[in-house]
């Protein structure tokens, strides 16, 4: 779940008195998203018109206040440019960002779909362009904020883990430790940057039907490799629950996405480094999260072993072709 | 939190075309509740028009499911008189309730509001009125099912907390065994009976501005005293966080309550007893919950303490006079 504050009735009241959206007739909390409060809201303007649904987010501990005005801004920029994404609703004081209940809050637009239960190569092939359209609406972004979850967040990640992390898996910090080290020496340097998300695993991604309908939860999305966006999105949706690669699922991503946004040979050849490293960062996070996660919040911490399998995975691959698709049929 | 079950896409599908009431488009688990698994639903009809709500509830492992008739056909009944509260959603099948996720479930209409944060004298007063109508409208359900957490219920609740009850508080064991002697000696048996929610606690009662709008959860709804629920009320919704009473709030209640059904003399001098009973069943069901809360389920117990504060203030008032008006006042 993740409600973790409560807003009193007159808070509340104050708060959307800011905004020009009505009165409220519902809020209720989602239990779902694990770093910040969310709350859907219900507001009518017109007695007679039905209520508009909007999300109320206040913002929790693990989310740097300083940060929220390039992830704002960001969403704000997507959805000027036609990206479906939650769209900040700005207050009369053309504020996004205020506060609510002692904790940085803002409310952004609703988005109808669902994120898909059960992932299919269609799914895949929606995420792939989609993801491509997002790459290309945030080159002219003017933010920019570094990855903090990159080779240098790992570093620190492995220092809380590693004297613990044998308690999960035997043998699992001296993998990590030989991982880490071998990522050192061949992470890409010189690959596009631009926006990425960072965090597209299905629960961030909306589907009506079997057609991609938006993209929610821009709160990890930084400056970064593009292709380190794809190689997330391979751990997140390519794997089957007994580890396989579903070559099928990678292809129609990878294929998707070159269709929209040509993919160069340097970031096709670099898929197996970076997909070692996306899943050397979910592991990582997941493993920190176990062995240090707060009894009191209520939120299940997510097992960190599936991204050690998607790991072993990418260390055996000969190359990106292990990945369904050689770099000639995807640009051709 | 309550979201217990996960509900995949393809189940949702089949489930949902049992229904006249379009695709679905957006489907998120409500973070309110501790008992059942509850979603908004969200779906589309006609695609210019803007969606329409609901709340699918999945019932969970505490609910018999041979007890979900009477609770779906008494919402039913009070609906179909006119009265604020969720409809059950009928398939085309005739049926409101069927299975979803190996879990019985139902789609119920969505009600506007929000429940009280900060419980002030007009809430009090707004909810004695609907209690009573709630009465009235139940005088002519024909289903009935018996009060399994009167009585013979705290007899078992009992037995199964005596021994770690003073855990908790030192003493606490024998507090509730002398109470429950008391009770059984004097609880009254000669009270005019009907339909009663049983819970009506803050978060089943849900406003707009300061007009309730409707009640929730009638998941506890049973055949027994009618006054035992408004000393239900009295105990969850006119006590202060230093355990005073608030006569102000029992005084809205109850004269509000009188004025849409007359309470007899009977019933107000059994308003004691009846808060006494009301207060030991919350002291035993969160106490019971207390010691045996199930850590996987991530719902935090609530306090059982607040109701031996109650249990205590019962205990000493010297009469129903105590809970602000005097019999000749209440129907005068």
């Amino acid at each position: 779940m993740a409600v973790y504050t409560e807003v009193s009735d007159d808070e509340l009241r104050d708060f959307i008195g800011e905004y020009d959206i009505g009165e409220v007739v519902s809020i209720k909390g989602i239990a779902e998203g694990v770093e910040n409060s969310n709350y859907l809201l219900q507001t009518v303007s017109d007695p007679d018109a039905p209520p508009q649904n909007y999300i109320l987010t206040l913002y929790e501990k693990r989310v740097r206040p300083e940060e929220l005005p390039y992830f704002l801004g960001l969403m704000d920029h997507l959805a000027n440019g036609g990206f479906s994404c939650p769209t900040p609703i700005h207050g009369r004081d053309g504020a996004a960002l205020r506060e609510l209940s002692g904790r940085p809050a803002a409310i952004v637009s609703f988005l109808s779909g669902m994120w898909p239960r059960k992932v299919t190569p269609q799914h895949c092939a929606e995420l792939g362009a989609s993801m491509a359209r997002l790459h290309l609406a945030g080159a002219d972004f003017r933010g920019h904020r570094d990855n903090n979850m990159s080779v240098s967040g790992w570093e620190e990640l492995v220092s809380a883990t590693q004297e613990r992390a044998d308690e999960v898996v035997p043998g699992l910090s001296d993998t990590i430790v030989n991982e880490l080290e071998h990522i050192r020496l061949s992470w890409p340097s010189n690959l596009p940057q631009g926006v990425i998300h960072a965090d597209l695993f299905p629960d961030n991604v909306f589907f009506l039907g079997s057609r991609l309908s938006g993209l929610i939860d821009f709160y990890f999305a930084c400056n970064d490799a593009l292709a380190y966006d794809i190689a997330i999105c391979i751990n997140a949706w390519c794997f089957e629950s007994d580890a396989s690669l579903n070559i099928t699922k990678a292809r129609a991503l990878l294929r998707s996405y070159a269709s929209v946004r040509n993919l160069s040979r340097d970031e096709y050849d670099a898929l197996p480094r970076l997909a070692r490293g996306a899943a050397l960062r979910f592991l990582l996070t997941r493993l920190y999260d176990w062995l240090n996660h707060d009894e009191a919040a209520f939120v299940r911490p997510k097992d960190p072993r599936q991204f050690l399998d998607r790991l072993r995975f990418h260390q055996q691959v000969n190359g990106p072709g292990a990945y369904g698709i050689s770099f000639d049929d995807l640009n051709g």
